[in-house]
């Protein structure tokens, strides 16, 4: 490509999961909320100034972030950034803080996202292998780079390093630590109080996994006033449409509707970590909203994914090193985990 | 800052036009259209399947870049690319296009953010003036540089280089061409085309101003297929959220209705370019929904700026070489327009 970046040239770009239109597919593959947002998202649709929609959106999204930060213990908007997604703030992340030809470091396996935001900025992924229960080893904490990312719990092993890992982590690591938790809701405990203790703590949240808001494309980062402030640099002018400030402020408000979806995304999550171990799957214990189910047998874990593809069952397997022989399975509604539970049965049984 | 980036020191990010939430402001400073949407709009709200924003958007925009292929006159969606408002596909092209270090092209004076975007990226801005008359020197197509952004119409001035002009560089320039039509829809004629005839050409328009929709971030570009798979690259896996995609397609299909407002718009350009022109100010030829007022008298420009706000109506003032002395002002709905002709009529008169 004449134009094209050198870089570039083997970037293929982060390829999502399937997003099949059709109905009638049990989708188990993007980590979705398989139960829907608040009553009040529908409440803030209804009131929306559609007229209002010819000017531009608050371009430093202060009613929201002002929620956050009230909701998470912090004095003021200042601590927090609102994001087109918590991917954007992921990428924002390298772009203030990463120069290019710099390293980032991560563990592995993990969200492939990490990775392929390196190569489009520039800099080098350092990659350390997790142990074989999906833990940090000790070598973790010395690697130098300029920032590291690291999710809590992990995906796809929905596995939590522990607290006091990652307080070491910040504690002894030189560069910034961003503490993806995408999906702490549904973990035991998190780490949302690290900024207030660490100046190099970033943590991140998403709206799309527990407030059940993947469609309208949000995220946030916590983090000290001066670390936001270089984030805010780096955004776009307008980087919040109005919908999405005014649907995920609704949503935000609306902690205990999140909370209950959470309570019960841990039940299906039980049902279907015991059901899968007891068909023989090695199912790591899990504080997010999938399961990683290992599976050394025959037929393959690539033959079962294709299986239940077939029978319009999504779930994802990623056909690299430490995760060909697994699926990740979200976890549906009652039916659904049985479903998917019920087809495996048949096929390994 | 201990974790900045020695490039981002001097950046202080693009600084929006003010914002004001309160009623009773004529708000002629960031060039929204006076008029409302697309009934559609609305309509598309009210059938927006609420539940489904648990599900991830379409990551590829697929129908709204089919829609607008078709109407631009390009074969398939392979030629189209949606953003997250068109500084987000602004910001991408440099990402895809230009490494830190390369050269971009503008001219000057125009939209302040192309050299924002060239900082936070680590580009050098090469800097053109525009003549007199804010049209390209001649020099212009003969700068060496990996990239240029070429607006068309121009901001602040409003001024259009003819079509002629911008083929020469197309045919001369040696990197990609960004013509950021922004403003096109208010124009006499564009250069929607040129992707068919120049592989170096890239044309952006936005949803923000013609489409009475800066609220919902929303920007296509249109570039040959190989050139807008580069730029898919860089945006972010899923950078447009569903609300987004579902509104911009309804407002889009109703093409006359965002014509008709363009009409209305450009009665009320005269409207303001003639009454401005009879109290003494320069205004050059406006082919966009704002004119240029400069305004070499007493009080000064900026003085005006200051006695507007007092009055309720908000304008554009950029305190910068060749624009200290003048307005930019954006087309108001008549009533508006009057009303800051009338009170610049008293503060000069």
């Amino acid at each position: 490509m004449k134009y094209g970046r050198g870089i570039l040239k083997d970037v293929t770009g982060y390829v999502p999961g399937e997003q099949p239109r059709e109905s009638g597919v049990i989708k188990l593959n993007t980590n979705e909320n398989p139960f829907p947002p608040s009553p009040r998202v529908a409440e803030a649709l209804q009131e929306l100034d559609v007229e209002g929609l010819r000017r531009y959106p608050d371009p430093l999204s202060v009613e929201l972030r002002r929620a956050c930060a009230e909701r998470y213990g912090y004095p003021s908007e200042e601590w927090v950034i609102a994001g087109n997604g918590m991917d954007e703030l992921l990428a924002m992340a390298l772009r203030a803080f990463v120069d290019p030809g710099d390293a980032i470091l991560t563990p592995y396996p993990t969200y492939i996202l990490y990775e392929t935001l390196a190569k489009l900025h520039g800099a080098r992924a350092v990659v350390v292998d997790l142990d074989d229960s999906f833990q940090l080893p000790d070598s973790f904490v010395q690697m130098p780079a300029r920032l590291c990312f690291l999710p809590r719990p992990n995906a796809p092993s929905g596995v939590c390093p522990p607290r006091a890992e990652v307080q070491k982590l910040c504690e002894t690591f030189d560069g910034l630590v961003v503490i993806d938790e995408a999906y702490a809701d549904f973990a035991e405990d998190n780490c949302m109080d690290f900024p207030q203790h660490y100046d190099n703590a970033i943590v991140m949240r998403s709206f799309s996994k527990s407030f059940s808001l993947a469609g309208i494309r949000l995220g946030i980062a916590v983090a000290r006033p001066e670390l936001i402030a270089e984030l805010l640099k780096t955004k776009d002018s307008y980087n919040l449409n109005a919908v999405t400030q005014h649907v995920g402020l609704a949503a935000f408000t609306d902690y205990e509707h999140m909370q209950a979806n959470a309570d019960r995304v841990r039940e299906g999550r039980q049902y279907l970590t015991e059901s899968l171990q007891q068909l023989g799957f090695r199912v790591p214990p899990s504080q997010a909203n999938f399961v990683l189910a290992e599976w050394n047998g025959s037929p393959s874990a690539g033959a079962l994914f294709e299986e239940l593809k077939r029978r319009n069952i999504l779930v994802r397997h990623f056909p690299v090193r430490r995760l060909e022989h697994a699926l990740r399975i979200s976890v549906g509604a009652p039916e659904e985990n049985e479903a998917v539970v019920n087809a495996l049965g048949e096929l390994v049984g």
